[in-house]
């Protein structure tokens, strides 16, 4: 049977590329899914909505970039409603051109269609190269492009703005041309996605893995976050990612969003969760996956599974008298 | 003299609310800069840019919303170029109107422009009343009245969306009809804007103030973020606000922006900020201002300025043998 | 069948008043033993290597005394050799009484017998009472009352000092004139017993129970006495008694003589004992048993039993995905 | 003018030897004071209140065994009373020899007198050679040698026990006869002991400092212990010896002993002295002073007095605005 991947749309986004690769890497192995179908969506919201509807398997959605921080749509939909937890993730180098339509120059270029968010990434490049360029925000990248290549085709040339900034694969899919490459201010950006699904049976452990937590504190303990991070240092765990983000009751009152080296079944990061379920007003999990990049966990001293078992062992005889 | 106030505009912005509370709440006090001279910009960046090129006095920008968490176009302005300081803060409770052209039935509205963050927290409202309805980003919700207002003007109808979604005072300026009011998803939303300024002499410590810092980590410190918050625990310190911000040199390194009760010239503040100042790579400091609601800072048993001179006198004697 | 238990000797020594009231709490109980048998020892060490060797049941000992402090030979034989476990505890209020034979006026007290830890207590009285009197130490207090009633009856009165500091019964039992009473130092001062075993059942968990234990660290780790004090601290244990002992390898390497809230069968005991096997080189457990008081343990929030059991099986749903 | 030093006697103590190391060390340097007089004290309490009423300008007294452990009578005399404090310390092998009158052969020892401390590190060797020995507490390891040598010379023979336990130089300073040498059961036994001076000028600040402080903890502080210890952590400061000892009000109410490496004119020891002012019901200062063996200070990354000074400095630029 066909897998049904939601994106983060349409065409031509660095999520469908997210995707491709996911796919790419995935349907040769024992979980081989073929190419699947992909489904765009106008916003994470929807795909999500549609994956906990069940008319997806799985959705591939942003949820960190190196130059603008936390994607909020995605941290938000994955904290609240039916649980979902990541299955996946794929890291996207990102890289922007600036692209329009055959005939434009770059020198009559007078506004500038894309993203906000990669608005904020290729600034210093506009401000050096199109500093009188006005911005015209649109639903994605790939939209941006899309605008130029659609007006082009419906109403003779007239769009709301000049160029694009966008990935260099959605100007070839729109038929456009790159004015720039590399526009970027950052080398190096790249975006992380992850693949998301319904709860079911969990990636196996490969001793490479990651987990995904949402942490809402609790209105009457003091010491706050700190209590929190210490049920992780205690137990020698290492956070890749840690995001606020208003529980959206009032200014000021915040849940955390954050990835730690492990896997559920690692003893450590097994007793660290029952802390914190203990301290928390509620622990949200959304999945322990492998790492992209494969990099196996250091394990701190005295942490291993081993240990674990060793202290339980040793507790068990005390018991016993 | 008067006072040139910078604020993200255009006109009818919620900013520009905040900025006019702010001038009605100090025309008449010991600061009285009267109404002084607004002048909009276009985006955060700009308006602290000309505030650090001395071009205006004071930006008033937004920095963080209860429902869509921190603004990183005002937290990574302030994190990096010459330093400035938060002087003052303003809450401003969000409302949202959807407005449209005069003749415009609800029923016929099928495309609405808004900024993002503010089509966030509509779409509950928006899926409940107008499913259908595709949505156009704008650069802020007064630009998507404006745009109604002035294509109105300009081509006798013929604007990107049908109606747009904004403050009451931005339906009012451009002469827009309100379809709906309090279309909000979340009751009691609340944009928290700062007063920013070139460093000078600090606002005087009132007991019931606020003091923002950025904090870079060093690379080689185990413990990390757990590490910086011991320093605020150990001296009684409550934080307010947590946001962690890429470092944008690569995924997964962070700084974190804190708001924390207390006042610069504070004892336990002193101390935390050296504290913070030899363990951080970078502490920046980012001012100490009055809360706007002027609660008075609880201060935790043991840690009033009188229990640190007291502890300081002694060490002295000590010292002296 | 009798019990038999040993204590530290000779008859008349306050550890012998800790284990009469023991065993006249004990002897109608459930777990009722009769009078037993009592054995003297002549120090902590001989009744433990009897109780070792099994020649005793149980073994009643000094551990801490509220002005003297630990007790370092109870402390040091618990902590080598092979295991035993306290069972039980008794609080004995400490009177010390100064007593000679028959026809000594205390004006001709010339010299004074005692132990150098009832010495201690009492140096005060007898610097305002008999300040020219010379200490002549003795193996207990009780040993100091014998001294004199069996000089008395052996050479007609030839003693190596005039008067004994001991406890009211050891004057009685020896005949002996009591010339001043309540001498103690400290009103109010406590030694507290414990009842040792080789392990065997645990007693039962009644809810006001402690549990005894020895920390050894590892050389390696950096933080030390603080990572130990933090696995309990996490888990909202209180400690009631902390003792360092030199491990006797250099100077400056300790090890941790502690007591604490709870019981063995406590779900945040269990926790906590195994994290401290774990980061700690060795850990000797002592037994858990009931607080002579039977103040009831307050369990800290978000650490009884349910909560961990809560814990645990939202963990395993996790795991089973 | 001669220094007047008092001492733990008798003649022959190891109290006395580490007296004699330290003068020796120091009667050509700087601060030479000639060998000085030497007044022995039948008690830690009676030299130091000697000290306190400037009948002697310094005392040495023991305060740590390797062995034993922490020296009761030296940690409750500096812990109340008018202050005092440690101006250096000696660290002295601690070797045993037995020894008896002329003509008393080893199988004949039928009775040991000793001070406690020494019999409790001589019983495996007694237990080997000597089982049936029975043993006779004396107020010093020199006293034990003096009352065989006294006795002898008093009474033609009759004294308390056969023979003692006591330093080499003991035997010697009484004519007594070695039976045997090195009969500790620890090789490396080391005592340490200090010596001690009213207030006045403190040692210089060498790099190779130790500070020794008596905490108190305030009683309605949770946390108590961790929480002290965290305002050494904090600061980078390790602790080298942590005594407990009851405050005497009662049980389970302690004060903590500690040295720690660093001087009070360190930065770093500074602020953690304040921070204990702060957070202790007391704060005994007990002195800062060189370490015997010249070991200079490992100060913790980011804690050297230039960190301190860097970060007062930005502090007070801060203040300035």
């Amino acid at each position: 049977m066909t897998t049904r991947y939601g994106y983060l749309g349409p065409e031509g986004t660095f999520t469908q590329m997210a995707l491709q690769s996911w796919v790419t890497a995935h349907e040769d192995g024992p979980d081989a899914a073929g190419t699947g179908e992909q489904v765009p969506f106008g916003s994470v919201d929807q795909a999500l909505d549609a994956l906990r509807r069940s008319e997806i398997d799985a959705a591939m959605v942003p949820i960190e970039n190196s130059v603008e921080g936390g994607v909020s749509a995605t941290l938000d939909a994955l904290a609240s409603g039916d649980p979902l937890v990541v299955t996946g993730e794929v890291n996207v180098p990102i890289t922007f051109v600036l692209a329009a339509r055959a005939g434009m120059p770059l020198a009559d270029v007078r506004s500038v269609g894309t993203h906000s968010h990669a608005w904020a990434q290729v600034r210093g490049w506009m401000d050096a190269h199109l500093p009188a360029a006005t911005y015209v925000p649109t639903l994605s990248t790939a939209a941006a492009a899309a605008g130029l290549g659609d007006a082009g085709g419906s109403d003779g040339g007239r769009a709301a703005y000049d160029a694009a900034v966008c990935a260099p694969v959605a100007a070839t899919n729109h038929g456009l041309t790159v004015l720039a490459t590399d526009i970027g201010d950052r080398v190096g950006a790249v975006t992380r996605f992850v693949l998301v699904a319904r709860p079911g049976a969990l990636p196996e452990r490969t001793g490479a893995d990651k987990t995904t937590v949402m942490l809402f504190q609790r209105d009457d303990r003091a010491g706050g976050l700190l209590e929190l991070l210490e049920q992780f240092a205690v137990r020698g765990i290492n956070m890749t990612r840690l995001e606020s983000r208003p529980t959206k009751e009032s200014l000021g009152s915040y849940c955390f969003s954050i990835d730690f080296e492990g896997h559920v079944w690692d003893e450590r990061v097994g007793e660290a969760l029952m802390g914190l379920k203990r301290v928390c007003a509620e622990v949200r999990f959304l999945g322990s996956y492998p790492r992209e990049d494969g990099a196996q966990v250091e394990v701190a001293p005295l942490t291993t599974d081993e240990d674990f078992a060793g202290a339980r062992a040793w507790l068990t005889s005390l018991r016993r008298g």
